[in-house]
């Protein structure tokens, strides 16, 4: 049984990690900045070094790909390299990292390969330069319009297609990935779970589906001094009151439901003054559409009049649970048992390219843990030893695919 | 029995309500600025063209006095000539109009005075260009000192001391209001307690202590989409179930205590991240010493620690009930009777002039209706019969407190 090499991984993760780096240990590597494309040269040094191809296509997505005695679709893996504003060094960039320990681990070990296997860097997966995220894997997926992403504009005004002219790395539309048999994602986990479970491997099954809301709350401003009691159209009070019944409705629903009021806009937002107005939002995450129905039910049924203020409720935008393949969870599974490496099966409450990858290609995912759940931020954490084991789970996981894709097609 | 002239009351207003006006029937008459200065000229003049002598103090407070036979200490009406941005055409410039129409009346019908009439215009009550508000009638009354008053900046970085200087009203600190034997502030009510009563005048007793405090709950920050519900420390859902207990419990001290939580900060305020910080204020007013008491405890006793959040609680500030003279309240009660004139006794919310003025001389304050209780909009409006017959109600408590300090003083 192969495994990799964590000491050469962990150098990997520190180099990639000058790309952008912060003074307290993150990066700053947004899409397609300079940055970034130190990151993305480097990436492509180190696939040739290996003898892979490298391909882009028309949205700046790298595919490396290692030959497979075999004329078949490549087994897939990868992430993205770009980070938010301040962001850690694991989260995307680990995915691709991995899969260059593997193919460096398979090089090495003269591992002949039936099926070729392809290493992907998505563009712009944090939305964090360009909205939205997952703009490219949202492209190749029809679910997004390329022309609109185009012209989606940074806040110094430049547009993703100028950023793109000027990045060097526009390819052809021709080397879009279509065709695939498999495509793993390895992430951190940006969640608690792993860590307070003791569990090195997460087998992830799926990405939940989500709501969000906005309430509206309109009332009157009025001096806080003058104006008895009895006499106010107060929203905030309203709100007070409303947010109260919805949380406890909320935990009523399910354990597993996550429900967060992350964005509270009060207006005037003065001491002094009765508030006219108050805004918040309400989202929620399951894996059963069911779940997010009964979340939906409850906000709806919020009155539309009282204590002197309208109630507007309006849905901002809700995704459906993406399920991943079975089969590619059972695989990730048994070769993290294989290991010795304690996992468990959960769902990812946020977004990856995986889930729309999903819609064409086979997918899973792995994730490692976080330390304190933390992400996005500069104190993201995976230890060293942990993206090993994920490295060791992924590679191992190729390898098995490799002879059930090659198993099968001898079959056919 | 003298009554004032309803149609030159309210010709005179709408002449000052041009010295600043907005497209919306408002003002905008910020203190010392070139619409405040026209303002200023022009009552100014109209005082002189009574024969009265103008005097203006080293705060830029403008005392116009009409002499009386005896050597005594005059009575004072008055209030302010400058608004807020945007403002109505009543706040303040009314109570100085009224003192107008008073004199003008005492004038037109050869009414010998035996003590003198002043009426005071104070400079910056709003606060809305320099801050603080009431800041002319602090200084006089060692509420505030003068040297950081000067420092006082407006949005464009003018201090308070060089528009002073600019405008031509810097005069003697000689001038300064110091001995009155009475001091009648006519004010709009600015809230909706007159109208909703069907009065037209309001006594006014006093002016409301307050407190007002900020509450900071202090959580943790996480992705909205990873973090189980039990691995939370969410300051909203804290805040949420706080504010309730605090709404609940204040609803129960008194039913005049007025409470208004009209400010909440929520960092970082994103839909998708669990808060790590909500900050919102609590004010609460009353007339009892003891009821702002019970709020400070009510405040004082939530837990420091809960749900994994901190929670500190901070008093920003307090004042305490200012009372006005009783007697100078029964006179204008009763002068209101005289004309048949609808009244009732109230507490004033809202801070002014006069709450700082009761402390070196007996005080009290006239209020005349707010249609729905708005000010400082340019919906602000109090109807001109109501104005008339304030004017009415200050014009008999002027003359009749003439006659009794001036049998005061012969018994003496």
């Amino acid at each position: 049984m192969y495994t990799c090499n964590a000491e050469r991984l962990k150098e990997t993760i520190e180099q990639f990690s000058k790309f952008g780096a912060t003074k307290n240990n993150g990066v700053t590597r947004l899409s397609l900045s300079k940055e970034d494309i130190q990151a993305r040269d480097y990436f492509c040094e180190c696939c040739k070094a290996l003898g892979m191809e490298i391909k882009v296509d028309d949205m700046a997505n790298i595919y490396a790909t290692l030959p497979g005695k075999k004329d078949l679709p490549p087994i897939v893996m990868g992430s993205h390299l770009d980070s938010v504003e301040k962001g850690g060094r694991f989260d995307g960039v680990l995915g691709v990292l991995t899969a260059l320990e593997v193919v460096r681990t398979i090089k090495e070990n003269n591992i002949e390969l039936d099926i070729p296997v392809t290493i992907v860097n998505f563009t712009n997966e944090e939305g964090a330069r360009f909205d939205p995220a997952m703009m490219s894997s949202g492209v190749l997926t029809n679910k997004f319009d390329k022309e609109k992403m185009l012209q989606s504009t940074d806040k110094n005004g430049i547009t993703f297609g100028e950023a793109l002219k000027e990045s060097g790395y526009e390819g052809d539309v021709e080397n879009r990935l279509k065709e695939a048999l498999a495509f793993i994602e390895l992430h951190v986990e940006q969640g608690p779970v792993l860590e307070t479970e003791s569990k090195t491997i997460g087998v992830v099954e799926g990405v939940l589906g989500m709501v969000c809301y906005e309430v509206t709350v309109t009332g009157e401003s009025d001096h806080a001094g003058t104006t008895p009691m009895s006499m106010r159209k107060d929203p905030l009070f309203l709100s007070v009151k409303l947010l109260s019944s919805i949380i406890e409705q909320l935990g009523t629903v399910n354990e597993e439901l996550v429900y967060t009021v992350g964005r509270v806009l009060v207006t005037p937002n003065i001491h002094t003054v009765i508030p006219n107005k108050v805004t918040f939002t309400v989202e929620a995450r399951h894996k059963e559409e069911e779940k997010i129905k009964q979340v939906e039910d409850i906000l709806q049924s919020l009155p539309k009049e009282d204590n002197g203020c309208t109630v507007k409720v309006e849905k901002l935008w809700g995704r459906d649970t993406v399920v991943f393949d079975s089969d590619l969870c059972d695989q990730i599974e048994q070769a993290s048992n294989k290991f010795g490496y304690s996992s468990i099966r959960l769902y990812s409450g946020a977004g990856h390219d995986a889930q729309f990858i999903a819609s064409i290609i086979p997918s899973a995912m792995i994730f490692v843990p976080s330390i304190n759940g933390k992400s996005h931020c500069e104190e993201e954490f995976t230890p060293y030893e942990d993206c090993a084991k994920g490295a060791d789970v992924l590679l191992e996981t190729v390898l098995n695919l490799q002879k059930k894709f090659s198993l099968e097609e001898s079959k056919s």
